[in-house]
């Protein structure tokens, strides 16, 4: 295997949370129903959804994307220890394809008021 | 070789120091004696425990960690040019085994009051 | 293939700002030419110029450097839809050599104040 791209984003929470405020419709386009929620069913944290963000900008990098994919067709999934995945389908899982990605990986963080994310896709 | 995991961790500095000093028996349970002193022997900066302590947060990361395992079994080396590396035993290297995990990389950084690390685990 | 060294950096962008202003020939000492002006030609913000000089530490991170590298030994290109890439010469090409560096992935990340940037060296 090789490595075929990685990417890292950091987003202030704050700023974040403020275009979320401001445009009501954003989450909505950045997130899927799943993503908006958390584990125990409750609405996600606005820290959290900056770090899922952080994820999807990162994979953005990965692939080297000249734009033309929609972020609802990468998504954060969390397993049962909280460990997270990326699953792609649509214009995301297409770039992806034509650039022989077989494996996603990403991490998470946020503290502090920032979130961050790095991505790297694996031949 | 593949990639096992990754890891990514920020870790604010002054939130981190406020709480070693809130809790003085966080220090022996977060770092082994060789991390709490610098090359120099003198006692290791805030911000530099930060970073390491960002780092065994982005190792866990990317072990997909449930749980179970001790601060101390993995440790942050530095050689004589300052690149630093992963050490593990107990409780982390049995999971680092149980994964296929055969080499460890690491990165810190620390400036401006942020505390980051990053971290692959590789077969 | 496998992983020679990885690097991360994270850069405050108004203490960088500050330290540009404060010594004229950083820039000159920093970055080549062409790093300093944006694709259309302007001269390259501060914050931009903040997640190039991430970049170049995180890859003398990945490069285990113990000194000797010139910082314009590394040059960050971007292409046509905005990614980034490294282009190492002289110095660093050499320390890259005797490592087995076969291919470099970089990636840059700014906002809200805070430059980072990680990079893979792979064999």
């Amino acid at each position: 295997m090789s490595i075929v791209g990685i990417g890292i984003d950091v987003v202030p929470v704050a700023r974040f949370a403020e275009a979320l405020a401001r445009t009501p419709s954003l989450a909505d386009r950045l997130f899927t129903a799943g993503e908006r929620v958390s584990a125990s069913g409750e609405a996600r944290s606005a820290e959290s959804l900056a770090a899922r963000f952080a994820a999807k900008e990162a994979l953005a990098k990965a692939l080297g994307a000249g734009g033309g994919m929609l972020w609802t067709d990468a998504e954060v999934l969390v397993d049962d220890v909280g460990r997270p995945s990326l699953l792609v389908r649509g214009t995301v899982a297409a770039r992806a394809d034509s650039l022989g990605v077989a494996h996603w990986h990403v991490s998470l963080s946020h503290d502090g008021g920032i979130a961050a994310a790095t991505v790297i896709a694996e031949s």
